[in-house]
C-alpha cells in the first residue's frame, strides 16, 4: 500500500483576504498560490470559535466549542475528548506536531484519574493528542507578573546557539527591534513596526518552524503521517525580519472596511468590543496603516518558508502522496468595524482560508478550482480521516468530510455554519451583567444571513446579500423579526443535533437495537403468546 | 464537629401520585407520608431525562442530559463527569450504594486512557462513582440471546441461602408466579399481577435491598456518609409477594387519565408511541387495570420498607444528623393518554416525587410545608453540597440548592426547567425517518406552557394553565405561534447557558481575568505610554 501522508499547515491570525489567491493586490503569495492551483480552493470556509484555543480546540477534535467545551485561549480540552490524533490513529497514521496548539492540559482532571502529566499518556492528553514533535506557542512574553508561556521552547536555546544572546532571545531579539535612537523596543508596540524584527530571517519563529518541520519530513519512516506545521506569525508581535518589515511600506494599502453608521445606536456587546483599547487604536487609520505592512510582511515571509518547505517534500520524493492543507486559526479585523483582533462574528474573523490539494488521481478533476459552498474548520478531521482510509466516528464527529469536493462526486449542501464567542474573561463582561458562565454568543450563518444569539441581549443580523460588508446590524430591526424566528428555529435545531452521546459508537448503537426482548426484557405483554417471535423463556423450572 | 450524613432514596419507575401524600386515596404510604411531614414536599419536581439511565446520569452528575451526555439506558458517562460521589469526596463526605443505578462502564474510554476497569479507580468510574457499596440494578432476565443484567448479583446466592433454588432464581423464584395449574410463569407478562410472587416478603429484592441498607448504616463509622438506597421496584417485572398482590385488587382505582381525541391528528412522535405494542396493552382499561394493584402493592412493600429502615437510622442514633431524600426517577404512564411506560413529557412520567427532610433545626420552619417551586432532578447534587457544608462546583453543576427552600431564606425563582429523550433506541425511530444522532426531544415547562422542540418535526404544546390533564397538543394551533416562539427562544437560551467549560474552575477564570497585561500581552498598544499601567516590561538588554 502507497504511504500516506497530510501535511497540515496553520498560520495565525491570518485573512483569508491577505493572500493573492484570495484577492489581495498588494500582497504576492505564490507559493499559497500555488498550491490553490494545485488543489482546491474553498471561498466560504468558516471557523467554529472566534479566538486561538477555541478555534484550534474545534479544528483537532472536529467538533463545536459548544461541544468539546474549550470555549476560550487556555480553557482545557476535556481528557475524554478525542482528537486528529485518535481519528488518525485509528486508521494508522501518527501525528507529529512543529509549532502552535494553544491547548493546556487539565491538570485537575489527570490529578482525578491517575495520570502523570510528564508520562506519555499524560503528554499526549496535555496538548490535545500532539504529544509528538515540537510544541511552541509563541507568546513567550513577561510582564510585571511573570511570563505568559509555559515552559522554555527549543527556540530560545536555537537563538542562543546562533548568537542571540539572552535570557529570553524571544522577547530580546526575535520579537523586539532597535529604534533610531538604539534603544531596544517591545516588538507588541505598533509604533515600531517599521523597524525590523532583531533577528536575522533565517532564524525568525517562522523559518525556524519550517527548519525543524523539514528536518522532520526528512526523518519520518515508512509510516504514514500527519505533520501539524503550525505557524505563530503573522500573529503579534507584529516584528518581521528584514527585508519584510518593510517590504509592502508605503504601498496602496486596502483601506479598512468600517462605516460611520456602525457606531450610532450599536449592540452593547458590539458597542464593548468597539471601546477596548485595541479597537481604539487600530480605528485610527495612522497607527492600522503603519501595522498593516508589517502583517503583511510576515506572511510573504511564511509563503517563502512555505516554499521552501514544499521543495523540500518534492525532493523527499513525498509530494505524490501527501496531502497539503493550509488554512488559519481565524482573521483579524485591523481596523474592519472599527475593531481589532478577532472574537465576534464578521468575515474578517470568522472566514478563513482554507486550501487543499488532494495529490492522488483522483482528485485531478478539481485542481484549481474554487468551491463556493459553506465549509468549516470542523470538516478537516473527516476528511483527514476518510483520505487516510478510515471510517470517521461519527458519534464524536460534527463537520462533514470534504473528499466528496475534492473528487467533484458531491456538493456539500450544508444549510449553515455555526461559530461561537465566550467573552467572559474580557473586561467588560461584568459591566454588561455577564457572569463567567453566561457570557456567550453563537453565530449561525446560512450563506445569506448571518444571525447572533447573545445571551440576555437582543441578536445581531446581518444580511449578507444585501449587505457584504456587514455595516448595518438588522438584530432590532422589526420588519426582519420573521427571518429572526426562522433563524433561531435553526439554530435551536443545530443544538439539538450535536453529538453529545460520544461514549457510544455507531456499531454498539447497532447492537442496542431490537435487543431487548431477545435478552427477556418483555415490556407491557400481556401474556406469552402475545410477543411476535418466539423470544420470551419460561421460568426455568427450579431443581426442587 | 457533628456527623452529618445524607440517606437517599430513590424509587424505580415510580409516578407522584401514588402516594398518599400526593392525593393517592387507594394507597396508604404512611412511612412516605410521615417523611414528607418531618421535611418538605415538593409539588414540581421535574426530572431531565425520561428513562432509568439518562435521568439518574442527571440526577448523579447534577447536569443536565444534553450535557452529560448518557441519552438513555446503557450509554455510559464520559469518564471525566464529576458525580455526587466526586462533588460529596471534595465536602469529606464518602459515597455508597445499595442498589440500582443504571450506569454502565465507558470501556473504550477506560481502555484510551490506560485505567484498568477493575482497579478501585475503574471500579469508581464503571457506576458513576458508586464505586462503594452493593450495585444491583435488578433486569436479571433471560432470553434467547442471553442474559440482559451483567454479572452475578449478591441477591442470587441469597436467595439460593434461604431455600430459593434455581440457576438464575431472580427469574425463577422474586420475578415468577405459579399458576393456578401449577405452571411457573414469567412475572414479564401482566396476567399473572394478580399471583403472588414465588418468594416471601422477607426475601423479596425490596427486603433485601432494605436489609442490607441498615446493614451498610449498622457498620458506617465517624465518618460522613452519603448512601443512595435506590430500589428496583416499583419497575416492572409487576410481581409482587404476599400479601401485596391482592391488597388493592378489587378497590376502586383511579381512572386512566385519556381522551379520545388526543388520538386524532396526534403529533408523529406521540402515534408511534401510542402504537408500540406495550402502549396498546396499557391503553385497554382491563389489562391495566388488572397492572395497576401490583404496581400499588409494589409501592406499599416499599413503604413498609422504609418504616424498618426509618426505625433502624433512629436505633443508631442517625436520625438527627441524617438528611433523609427521597424521590423517584421517573414515573409511568400506566395507561395514561393511551401510552405505557416513560419517554415523552406528560406529567406522569416527568414529574416525581421529591421529599426532602433537613434535620437540622434551620430546617423546622418548613417542616410538613408543600413547595409548588418549579424544581429537579439536578438541584439535588448542589443541595446536598451545601448541606454538607461544602461549595458546588458551579462550572460543572446546572442546578441550584433547595437550601434556601429547606430554611426559608428564598424561594427558588425558576424560569423553567427542561428534560430531554433521545428516542434512537426506539424500533420506530426509523420509520421516522431518524438516525442514531437526531432522534432527539426537548422540552421546556415555564409552569404554564409545556414545550416540546422535536428535532425534524412540528413541536408540541401544552397549555397546563387550561388543559392540566396535557389532552390537547397545540404544536400547530395557529393561534399559538407567538407564545411557541417565545418558548423556542427560551430553550435557545437555555442551551446556550449550559456548563460545557467544565475544565476550568471559578477560582482559574478569576486568575485569568485582566492577567495579560501583566505577563506582557500588550495587545494592540501604539506605544508604552499608552498601557494603563506601568505593566509592561521593555526587552531586557543583551549581555553582550
Amino acid at each position: 500500500m502507497t504511504q500516506k501522508n497530510i501535511l497540515f499547515i496553520m498560520l495565525d491570525q491570518l485573512r483569508a483576504d491577505a493572500l493573492s489567491c484570495y484577492g489581495n493586490t498588494v500582497l504576492g503569495t505564490p507559493n499559497i498560490d500555488r498550491l490553490a492551483n494545485r488543489g482546491v480552493k474553498f471561498n466560504r470556509c468558516y471557523v467554529q470559535g472566534t479566538s486561538c484555543g477555541n478555534s484550534r480546540a474545534s479544528y483537532y477534535t472536529g467538533r463545536h466549542v459548544r461541544s468539546h467545551g474549550a470555549t476560550w485561549n487556555g480553557w482545557p480540552n476535556r481528557l475524554d475528548e478525542l482528537t486528529l490524533a485518535d481519528h488518525l490513529a485509528a486508521c494508522d497514521m501518527s501525528t507529529y506536531l512543529m509549532g502552535k496548539t494553544h491547548m493546556k492540559p487539565d491538570m485537575a482532571g489527570m490529578n482525578r484519574l491517575g495520570i502523570e502529566p510528564q508520562s506519555e499518556l499524560g503528554r499526549f492528553l496535555s496538548n490535545a493528542g500532539f504529544g509528538q514533535g515540537e510544541h511552541d506557542d509563541g507568546l513567550h512574553t513577561v510582564g510585571v507578573a511573570g511570563g505568559y508561556g509555559t515552559g522554555t521552547p527549543a527556540y530560545f536555546e536555537y537563538l542562543r546557539k546562533h548568537g542571540y544572546a539572552a535570557k529570553n532571545p524571544w522577547v530580546t531579539h526575535a520579537n523586539a527591534m532597535q529604534d533610531e535612537d538604539g534603544i531596544l523596543r517591545n516588538g507588541m508596540f505598533l509604533k515600531y513596526g517599521h523597524l525590523p524584527a532583531r533577528v536575522d530571517k533565517v532564524h525568525s519563529e517562522t523559518a525556524y518552524t519550517t527548519d525543524r518541520a523539514i528536518e522532520m519530513i526528512q526523518h519520518m519512516g515508512p509510516q504514514n503521517w500527519c505533520l501539524h506545521v503550525s505557524y505563530i506569525k503573522p500573529h503579534w508581535p507584529l516584528a518581521a525580519p528584514a527585508p519584510y518589515h518593510q517590504m509592502y511600506r508605503g504601498m496602496d494599502l486596502p483601506q479598512a472596511s468600517k462605516c460611520a453608521s456602525q457606531k450610532t445606536n450599536a449592540h452593547p456587546i458590539y458597542q464593548a468590543f468597539m471601546d477596548l483599547p485595541q479597537s481604539q487604536t487600530y480605528a485610527q487609520d495612522d497607527y492600522r496603516n503603519h501595522a498593516l505592512p508589517t502583517y503583511y510582511g510576515l506572511i510573504k515571509e511564511i509563503d517563502d518558508n512555505l516554499g521552501r518547505l514544499f521543495e523540500s517534500l518534492e525532493q523527499q520524493g513525498q509530494s505524490q502522496h501527501t496531502m497539503i492543507v493550509l488554512t488559519s486559526d481565524h482573521g483579524d479585523f485591523f481596523g474592519d468595524h472599527w475593531l481589532a483582533e478577532k472574537d465576534l462574528f464578521h468575515d474578517a474573523v470568522t472566514r478563513v482560508p482554507l486550501l487543499i490539494m488532494d495529490p492522488s488521481p483522483t482528485a485531478d478533476v478539481s485542481r484549481g478550482i474554487t468551491c463556493d459552498d459553506l465549509v468549516c474548520a470542523i470538516d478537516l478531521v473527516p476528511t483527514f480521516v476518510e483520505w487516510a482510509g478510515g471510517e470517521p466516528q461519527w458519534h464524536w464527529l460534527e463537520g462533514q468530510s470534504l473528499l466528496p469536493i475534492l473528487h467533484q462526486t458531491a456538493i456539500i449542501n450544508r444549510a449553515c455554519v455555526v461559530s461561537e464567542c465566550d467573552y467572559g474573561v474580557m473586561n467588560f463582561a461584568q459591566d454588561l451583567g455577564r457572569s463567567m458562565h453566561n457570557a456567550r454568543m453563537t453565530m449561525l450563518y446560512d450563506g445569506r444571513y448571518k444571525y447572533v444569539h447573545c445571551l440576555g441581549f437582543k441578536p445581531m443580523l446581518f444580511n449578507l446579500q444585501e449587505d457584504p460588508q456587514e455595516f448595518s446590524d438588522l438584530g432590532r430591526d422589526t420588519g426582519y423579526s420573521a427571518i429572526r424566528g426562522q433563524l433561531s428555529e435553526q439554530m435551536l435545531d443545530w443544538s439539538a443535533g450535536l453529538k453529545n452521546r460520544v461514549t457510544v459508537s455507531q456499531e454498539t448503537f447497532g447492537k442496542q437495537l431490537n435487543k431487548a426482548e431477545q435478552v427477556g426484557i418483555l415490556i407491557g405483554y400481556w401474556h406469552q403468546d402475545d410477543v411476535p417471535q418466539a423470544e420470551q423463556l419460561e421460568p426455568e423450572v427450579p431443581p426442587n
